[in-house]
């Protein structure tokens, strides 16, 4: 089996955000020469997601809705009270909510390569999630075949 | 690494269905001569899900239940008024919470090869979850070992 | 392709209970000889699911909460009384909340192994969670290089 890794770093802007990563993904399977097989996008963060959806800026908004009632933020997290212990500030990340949002997205998504290429129809995009963000991300991306 | 990839394509009937996909994943497992090894089962739609869970009718209406729960039909998604606009008809689909229920659920699912079967239990079936049909669908099963 | 594949059992000792698996997993990926690849992780059970995330008293206890929202025991649910009428009697499980909340969560994750080790953060563990315990159960590891 021939494997090639990348990791795609990138910043988050804003606290919960869809980043598309799609295109910085198709390149690290040409750039691995792999033209049949599969890839398999995994995060190493506990406060972010993978989603393979339509990139449609109001149906992200839809998506923040439903996520947001799943675990919404003006609940009380019992992780939050950890995280400020743990800091002895007042300035803790309060962020029981974002892993539970990402506890329900999940960490890794596996796409069939194809001819160079992964098989998505022209509706799908592959976003990382952002759910507590800003802060400096990686996507690792390898490529299996 | 040997790959065997087919697609498998059917008409889904009604507009929440569960369809269950096993033994025509299985079918795909023997075409492909692999004994061992990983059947990524993969959707290129976005308003579909893969489940794997137990075929039993009165539990499939629990998870239609809880599915609506999560994204109940009646609710404003602001993905129908992108829709309602791009087809400048009233008959545009509404379907916000079809992408949404197909979020939650996710889009792939790799399941184990050993001598020629994959390694479900008695009581896992594969479902294809379509969520805004009816509609023409497809499901990609890569055999790879 | 290079394939090692084992079986972790264990028992749960609590109706739902998140069991930290990431020592037992990358003990077998030690033992397959396999440098660089995926390990997939799947259960062969329909009321369990795999979780990768923070492996924190407080925050678990946050997930069990959120994940009870989802699908909460003491509401009606269709398959309890296919169970109850399977077993004729007055004690069969009632577990139609357990296989929602596993829907839920899902039966894989692929996670990629370099130099010998699963490339998961300090803050990542990966959880099989029990939500019909205790039961006997088993852990599918599979690592392919």
């Amino acid at each position: 089996m021939k494997i090639h890794k990348e990791k795609i770093t990138f910043k988050s802007s804003a606290q919960i955000e869809f980043i598309d990563m799609t295109e910085d993904i198709q390149t690290v399977v040409e750039n691995s020469g792999i033209r049949a097989g599969t890839v398999n996008v995994f995060l190493q963060h506990t406060t972010m997601g993978i989603i393979i959806n339509h990139n449609e800026p109001m149906l992200l908004q839809d998506f923040m809705r439903v996520l947001y009632h799943f675990a919404p933020v003006e609940e009380r997290y019992s992780h939050d009270l950890f995280e400020l212990k743990k800091t002895n500030k007042a300035d803790g990340r309060s962020n029981g909510h974002s892993h539970c949002k990402a506890m329900l997205v999940g960490s890794n998504v596996t796409v069939p390569v194809e001819n160079g290429r992964m098989i998505l129809s022209d509706l799908q995009s592959i976003f990382a999630v952002e759910f507590d963000g800003s802060r400096d991300r990686d996507v690792i991306v390898q490529v299996n075949g």
